[in-house]
């Protein structure tokens, strides 16, 4: 009996390592705000429920492997919205974003091939790639620079004969990165250039600030036989326990061969997909309000981080994530020290240590991923208590290097 | 651009392959009767819908990677049922008994390792099996003998230094045989003897007929550090769409590395999960009634196919499938040409060729398996109507041979 390496080299999430610590702490009465998780407090539209309740059969069957067709022609009604035309055949409802890229990354990657990915990533794109036996080879983005892409060189020196895909998350997780049209025609470039797949991970789409623009990868028409789409209604609908997802492309034979594993999986809760089918009755003022709550919540939050001395952190334009370089030796030392030995008038703060989003050893030891999805009132709250723990933090520090 | 030799090598499901044909059959008007697939016809406990019911939270969250306290707590109670006592840290509840298989295998295969398994078995081992790049090596059990294990020596036979574990589904799907407790004895001391793991999918558990004694691989007290158990609310309650499943084991540590997985994959859907939960109160007259009815659907199916003149079939003893060998050469054939050149009484009848069964190339191509999801008038006259259709098709191709 023994294990496969590939589960051997598996990391336990390191979003969720720190949760018996935080456990501990609720147990000795203290009120610890949650920055750690990307688990919105926004109410899911009603039209969920109500699309629970379209389930009328007695006997709850199987769905299609690729998917309710109300689900499927909800989805397409939703992309025409953002000027992208996909066809029945093109897209497949998955268990959430999750098994969209795990799906992906089955269907383009044997053992050893690589995957290049813009460094902090969403930490489970590594373990999906070591699920498959693949490599992810990284390249850094910067706090200091917002976490922007690099020039097209720095990208490409990555490039082997086994790189199989770019790819990214636009708006980015943990980085709240939103690319812009520029960078977004580089990556095309690059995959095209290089005979390379792009996946796209867009389940932020709709949280993007500023009235910026947002380009997705589709709207890259040269090479949108090239992308393989990875959507979620968990952000977008503050839906996350529904699990609906789905992998699209405008590469049928790409989508073929995931339905392969899609059958073999047999199917996506039936009734998951009827109420996620009726989300695209939520009122456009949903988005909006929305929209506008995370907006607000963004600019507390970054406003009162770029008060507190030493800290780097560019204002964070998509998502609802921000990563901060601090200015301490080790984000996760002080992320498990605010829980276990810090609280503030009965309260503390727990976020992420960004270390675990960074594949190159070394990299974003000094660096948290703070969530934004808590209120106004209290993540103003929480960013006080932050800088005050951050204060007696350094001063221990101080004090044990004499 | 490439795809994955894994991918590639990977089968479209040879039980919906059929599906277009049938597809047409229907829209000729032709009364189709659907016996090719595993999808229950019984109504589901309504103590499903009166736990989607307990849903009451605003926001629907991602529940904890493992599953639902309650979740695992109702099947921790059903295996008491059964004798089989499970800690809280040793089941993980999954997408369906589909993802438990996939789970199991990612643990403990690696590229090219090996899976012994009896054939036919059921086709989406396979696939499970190349998505991860380990392969199935198969031994023989034969209609004539109603499908029970060959001798110990056969199965050995088989064993390599790259074999991680035998694999049965008992009751068995597609053969509906059920292993004595002297069997299920004979996998544990091979599993002992040669330091492998049992998958012990036992997700028609319940369906047994003939007052046989079931024996779970976990009786074998011995060996319960080996058994991966794969269970499923899909057959069991008639709710194959609700895709909750679980993988168990008294091996806390295989349960530990296969929560990697489950961690990156994040979470099974919070409403069927609490829907699956409230399914320990369905009561026990449901399961008499379920069991009696396909005893019946059993004994009908059986003995009209074995007055069929060629037809050889033992009468299966659990599950509801049936693998039939016919007088015929080429089983997918005749199921195409019923779909498309037979029916009688504007009737006919959808089985599933069993070629896709074996992984030993040119066994079961004279085999079909039929599953019995149908009521036992129905059931009857599908009888009538293959039984027909098989004299035809054997005119028609003693013809041919002229
Ligand atoms: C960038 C990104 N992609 C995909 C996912 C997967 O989400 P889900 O499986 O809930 O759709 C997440 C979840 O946090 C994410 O942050
Ligand atoms: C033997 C066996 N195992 C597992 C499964 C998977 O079922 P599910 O994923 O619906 O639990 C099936 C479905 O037909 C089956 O026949």
């Amino acid at each position: 009996m023994k294990f496969s390496n590939r589960i051997l080299s598996m990391q336990y999430s390191p979003i969720r390592k720190l949760a018996p610590y935080g456990d501990a702490a609720k147990k000795k009465g203290i009120h610890v705000y949650p920055l750690n998780i990307g688990q919105p407090d926004i109410e899911t539209p009603q039209q969920f429920m109500e699309g629970v309740a379209n389930y009328k059969d007695a006997v709850l069957k199987y769905a299609q492997s690729q998917g309710l067709d109300e689900t499927i022609e909800s989805f397409i009604k939703y992309y025409k919205e953002w000027k992208i035309d996909f066809e029945k055949d093109e897209l497949i409802i998955t268990n959430g974003g999750s098994e969209a890229i795990s799906l992906a990354l089955t269907t383009i990657c044997d053992v050893d091939d690589e995957i290049i990915i813009p460094e902090p990533f969403y930490t489970n794109y590594g373990g999906f790639a070591e699920a498959v036996g693949a490599k992810v080879v990284p390249f850094i983005t910067k706090a200091e620079e917002g976490f922007h892409l690099p020039t097209k060189e720095v990208i490409t020196s990555k490039i082997t004969n086994k790189t199989r895909a770019l790819m990214v998350s636009n708006p980015g997780n943990p980085t709240g990165v939103v690319y812009t049209e520029a960078e977004v025609r580089m990556l095309a470039d690059i995959c095209k250039e290089y005979d390379l797949f792009l996946i796209a991970d867009e389940v932020y789409r709709e949280f993007v600030y500023d009235g910026l623009k947002y380009t997705s990868a589709l709207y890259m028409k040269d090479i949108e036989d090239r992308v393989i789409l990875i959507d979620s209604i968990s952000k977008r609908y503050s839906a996350c326990g529904a699990r609906i997802g789905l992998v699209a492309s405008k590469n049928k034979e790409l989508i073929a061969q995931i339905m392969k594993i899609c059958q073999t999986r047999l199917c996506v809760p039936t009734i998951e997909q009827l109420a996620a089918a009726n989300l695209i009755n939520t009122p456009k003022e949903y988005f909006e309000k929305v929209l506008m709550e995370y907006e607000a919540r963004r600019n507390i939050l970054h406003e009162k981080l770029s008060k507190i001395p030493g800290v780097v952190c560019e204002k964070p334009t998509g998502a609802f994530y921000v990563v901060a370089k601090l200015p301490i030796k080790n984000g996760e030392d002080f992320a498990k020290w605010m829980l276990t030995d810090f609280s503030h008038n009965n309260k503390t703060v727990m976020f992420a240590p960004a270390e675990g989003f960074y594949a190159t050893e070394g990299l974003g030891v000094d660096e948290i991923r703070l969530s934004y999805c808590l209120n106004t009132e209290a993540l103003s709250d929480a960013m006080d208590v932050l800088a005050l723990g951050l204060e007696k933090y350094m001063e221990i520090q101080g004090t044990a290097q004499i």
